[in-house]
């Protein structure tokens, strides 16, 4: 079973990533991009076949290591 | 009018970011983790309001800046 994660820093987190790219973009030649925020994906292949038991599996992944839960908020999805 | 990209490396593209997590969640007890792989999420919040152009403004910028289409595949979702 899949599992795709979604790790967003929390609103009002500086994101120096962010910021860059909003800059390149400026720099191209793009105008009109208000702001950018970058956060990460990590899909998870696991061999857990029932989607509540693999939900519940890799949100405790995500307390325990995949997000930093001061400053990041976090979505599971079961594919 | 907010835009999502999802940037995730090819098949067959080695992840070392991605193995480093799945070692760690080993080390750390979770058994069944097949396979990790890490990925980009952007959100970009543009001035255009209108949907099919702000897609076409947002894979410009996957193209040109964002995503490095050797390695990369990505997805722009209109919010």
């Amino acid at each position: 079973m899949k599992a795709r994660v979604f790790v967003t820093l929390k609103n009002g987190v500086l994101d120096p990533q962010g910021e860059a790219i909003r800059h390149a973009l400026g720099t191209l030649g793009f105008a009109g991009v208000e702001g950018v925020r970058q956060g990460k994906v990590i899909d998870l292949d696991l061999v857990e076949t029932d989607p509540a038991r693999a939900e519940a599996a890799a949100a405790e992944m995500c307390e325990k290591l995949l997000v930093n839960t001061i400053i990041e908020n976090y979505r599971v999805e079961i594919l």
